[in-house]
């Protein structure tokens, strides 16, 4: 089945905004085996859609349309697809009464330009949307079919689940599911693309280059795999694929098969072992404890943080002498040591982390560059500390992000080597215990 | 003139990709007043693209391609091109020597497949890259101007300011720049779109709807001008409307004319007056830290944040009393007042910031639901602290994120009162001399 799609809207032809709702048709479409042969975006504009309606329709077997069913007279969807095939176009009172209804739920009276959003073509079948006014439609046109959605983006993914999915698995049932492709996710955290790829070698030679997709961004990597053939056929590929790229990429895997943030991943090892954290930083400014408490619950791993800017905030709130910052400079692997042990031990909880830093663009010399950074992370253990110096590339924003995603990842590492505390256990494992120093 | 833009490459019909650059095109094209009837997305499908130039060339004057000009199997534009228009391809050795110079002076070795990208069709002009080894070409067709573009954004950037820009200056130099538009922005921060929608009913009266558009998102208002005619006129219709929003809008315009963000705002005015801030943050969890260290420079103004998440670090690093939170409870405008002078007094800025709330999606009550937000000023005068409640709409993510722009936009509101700090003057102003209470 090959499958095109057409977003229509002015406002998606200036210089703000781009057509997104055609990503998610696509992971549908990419998920029944649908080929996606090309997309397109006009403005409302109705000899234009009805042109392109036409064109499109003589090529392929499925046409997604999205936008240009809202009730007013820039609304051209309805018109350009009924002119296009040569169709008449009608009020359906029922839909009337069904919008009017929907108004009327919501306390307010229908104005009489939605009746426009009732107008039917002929031989359409009509999409029910209970999440918004405008009704979808399906048309069938020689062999082709062409479905009609509104363009607001959660009226759509409503429209997708409730009547394009279904319609999708008929089809595709009916045709056999060889063509299908389901889809697995690797995230990997602080590894480099080239990395990755030079890990992967082995996998790539094993399954071909085309299933497994690297996406990188800064401090972070993901690996899509994707697999073709029966249900049990695809399960089987992706599952021989996941198991052969955990053992080349190693502990680097950080979640597989779900879109997890790092910090969502931290959060469940920290509720796993009932411990708690702390944050000192200086150059990401919040960043850490912003992104550790972006997770719902996060009150029950997170205590606090200190964002200690100036030098006068290390030294009152995490007790770090004057001297050790005059002599070991404020950016320094002893002074990121006592920002996560002095947040830690002051504030009690099991571990603490300090970053210190120089994000630029200001502030760089020759023996500490812009984006050199310190982290450390101290644990129940006291001798444990551990700490890393890096220099990031980039600006600003990327020195920071990077900075966060490796504390986060420092405490990941940790947190995993660690053994799971069990019901039964008087004591929380420390540290050396589990040897993850 | 009317264009279309095409993006070729079959990464841009997957899941995680959309074509960004078409959005730069349109800049480009808005500015000299070209109109743009459509975009199109396609594979590396020859035949397709072939067909799609054909068909485009016929209705527009100006066609924009980008992609397809790597030197791999998969990338057709050229031999695409050359089909839909009938013409012959060559390898130009010229073009041959410059992209072997280009690799030597890299340290490299040219490949042998990159003398593809030394294909030329007949009859197009070079557009020479000197970002990248890839070539651009221009092209002329009945009436209908087609432009290649390699797809690396950076190239294409550059091929547009060398290439494009002059051409459509000289197109639209002869024909006259009544139709070319200039473009003015204004943000405000903390309003609703329908606030915004009322207080700008004048000036759609005046200047008509098309000229002016607004876009919002969570806590933050963008009002577009768009004005055309000859220069003096673009200029002198834009400055007319500036001047009528501002008068409708008032105070709530927090920058004109640039993309700055709201904290780079408030660091302005913090460096004007040569004033510090610090923060407590709860709910927020470091975002409002974040985001005001996010500038460069910040350290000047920004001493630093407490993120006290636990009761026990709102009492140790803030001195907030027991008893308060006991009685007024955590989430409470006392204990957002305490929050906000807490910090200014120990820690000695001249602004202090309290927030406290309940983002969700758990811990929220009838009396105070999800969304609830106390937020807190302390300046100079210590009777002066602003506060205010509010409950905000949407997920956690969005509960913090408008609770940390409230803040921020309070903040401005307070130093734009302010007389600005004269050099001459011994004290800076406090908040009751400036009646900014």
């Amino acid at each position: 089945m090959r499958a095109a799609i057409l977003a229509i809207g002015s406002e998606l032809l200036g210089t703000t905004r781009l057509d997104t709702n055609s990503l998610r048709l696509t992971a549908v479409l990419e998920r029944y085996g649908v080929e996606l042969v090309g997309k397109s975006v006009i403005g409302d504009d109705e000899a234009a859609i009805a042109a392109e309606l036409e064109r499109r329709i003589a090529t392929v077997d499925l046409m997604l349309v999205t936008g240009g069913l809202g009730p007013t007279a820039d609304d051209v969807t309805r018109s350009a697809t009924a002119t296009a095939l040569g169709r008449e176009i009608t009020v359906d009172e029922e839909v009337v009464a069904a919008i009017r209804q929907r108004f009327a739920s919501l306390g307010r009276r229908m104005a009489e330009v939605n009746r426009r959003q009732a107008e039917v073509i002929a031989g359409a079948e009509i999409l029910t949307n209970t999440h918004g006014t405008a009704p979808g439609m399906r048309l069938e046109e020689g062999t082709a079919t062409i479905f009609l959605f509104p363009g607001v983006p959660h009226e759509l993914e409503h429209l997708i689940s409730v009547h394009l999915e279904p319609w999708l698995e008929a089809q595709t049932a009916a045709s056999g599911t060889a063509e299908r492709v389901e889809r697995s996710l690797l995230k990997l955290a602080c590894v480099s693309e080239s990395d990755v790829e030079q890990r992967l070698a082995p996998a790539y030679e094993r399954f071909g280059r085309d299933p497994i997709a690297v996406l990188a961004s800064p401090g972070e990597i993901q690996i899509h795999l994707a697999a073709r053939g029966s249900p049990a056929e695809r399960r089987a590929k992706l599952e021989a694929m996941r198991r052969h790229i955990r053992e080349l990429a190693g502990e680097a895997v950080f979640v597989e098969d779900r879109d997890d943030t790092l910090e969502a991943v931290v959060a469940t090892l920290l509720d796993r072992d009932g411990a708690t954290v702390s944050t000192a930083e200086s150059c990401t400014g919040g960043l850490l404890a912003e992104r550790l408490t972006r997770v719902p619950g996060s009150s029950g791993y997170f205590h606090g943080g200190v964002v200690a800017y100036s030098n006068e905030f290390k030294t009152r709130l995490l007790g770090i002498s004057e001297e050790l910052i005059a002599t070991a400079g404020a950016v320094s692997e002893p002074v990121a040591r006592a920002m996560a042990q002095g947040v830690r031990t002051r504030y009690g909880t099991d571990f603490g982390i300090g970053i210190t830093g120089i994000a630029g663009p200001g502030g760089g010399t020759d023996a500490k560059p812009v984006g050199t950074v310190h982290i450390a992370v101290a644990g129940p253990d006291d001798d444990a500390i551990e700490h890393r110096r890096r220099r990031f590339p980039g600006d600003r924003q990327r020195v920071r992000w990077q900075t966060s995603q490796l504390a986060l990842e420092m405490l990941r590492r940790i947190l995993r080597a660690r053994v799971p505390r069990s019901p039964e256990a008087g004591e929380k494992p420390t540290m050396a215990q589990t040897g993850a120093t």
